[in-house]
């Protein structure tokens, strides 16, 4: 019997290194597909529909709004942003995991429509004052955006109590295989055991 | 800061080797405790007092009941057994995890008090003929018995649906490694890595 996979969660403060810690997880891991958001922005050189993103018009994309197509989605700089449902009820129901790799306030509305399979996990730096210093190596940044910077990931922390897990990166590895003993401690849930004990009880 | 240790109750059906199992565990953890029941029985030789069992007279019994400091009793053969709350209060509080093996009837008695910091481990076997095999293997069950213990197995995994995991035992070291995962996973949870957090938030 195929086992319906889990729709993960994955957020926490810009800087929180959120992005590294996926793309690694997902190279190790064949049972876990990353989510691909909707957008109305235009692709850029080398961005393949389907695959960085679901490129649509904001004709279509208001559709998807209306029927609820959306497990989220947010405006910035004139252009739409959302998270689809249809192709994440279709891996979970392959069996596959699917991760979705989000900011703070996206992840909150997707928590918010209370779906079943969602394990949420928030990325925590180890300390303010070394996500200050990963914001001065960019060399990107100027006084004022770091401290902006600094100011919402603040905020983004005490926002932390809607996860399910909080998972530390204070080194990626270590960090990865967190989330490699959350996704195995799930898969045991009584939730995701239940057919099996079904068959225990059914096949004397 | 100390972490407050949780309380782990781990049951299952009469031969599914949570036994085995609890000891295993035990051995390879220092950060995990074993819970010692309280009893009216008179110790057997050998048995120490705060080891094996807490030994108490039925008039220290009775008050335990009746003050409340008890999360489950029960009196078999004109013998109360029953788990103090106190010493496992203490464990919690010192950061280290308790672990309650208990039949599938008292631990519901512990899961209706609906403690905090509790996670609840249900220990199935493969299928009820591996179950049979293994009564059988034993050589010190009747037919009859072997019948009546398929019986009560077969209603208890019908109860695994109050247990936050089901952890399947077909071979004891890939069973004690599923409760490893657990523990270290149920580490993460946000009530867990809440002091973290604000630690992170007020130190600038």
């Amino acid at each position: 019997m195929n086992k319906r996979g889990m729709l993960i969660i994955l957020s926490g403060p810009s800087g929180s290194g959120k992005g590294t810690i996926v793309q690694q997880l997902l190279s190790e891991r064949d049972d876990t597909v990353l989510s691909i958001s909707a957008t109305t922005r235009s692709p850029r050189t080398g961005e393949q529909d389907g695959v960085h993103y679901y490129f649509k018009t904001r004709e279509e994309f208001e559709k998807l709004i209306e029927s609820g197509e959306l497990l989220e989605y947010a405006e910035y700089n004139g252009n739409y942003y959302g998270t689809p449902a249809e192709p994440i009820e279709r891996y979970l129901a392959d069996g596959k995991n699917v991760i979705l790799e989000i900011e703070v306030q996206g992840a909150e509305k997707v928590m918010d429509r209370q779906q079943p399979d969602v394990v949420s996990i928030f990325i925590t730096i180890p300390s303010l004052t070394e996500l200050e210093r990963r914001l001065r190596q960019r060399g990107t940044e100027t006084e004022d955006s770091i401290e902006q910077r600094l100011k919402i990931a603040r905020h983004e922390l005490s926002r932390a109590f809607r996860y399910d897990y909080v998972v530390l990166n204070d080194e990626v590895p270590l960090a990865v295989e967190r989330i490699h003993t959350i996704i195995s401690a799930e898969s045991m849930r009584y939730s995701r055991m239940e057919n099996y004990i079904l068959e225990v009880i059914n096949n004397a």
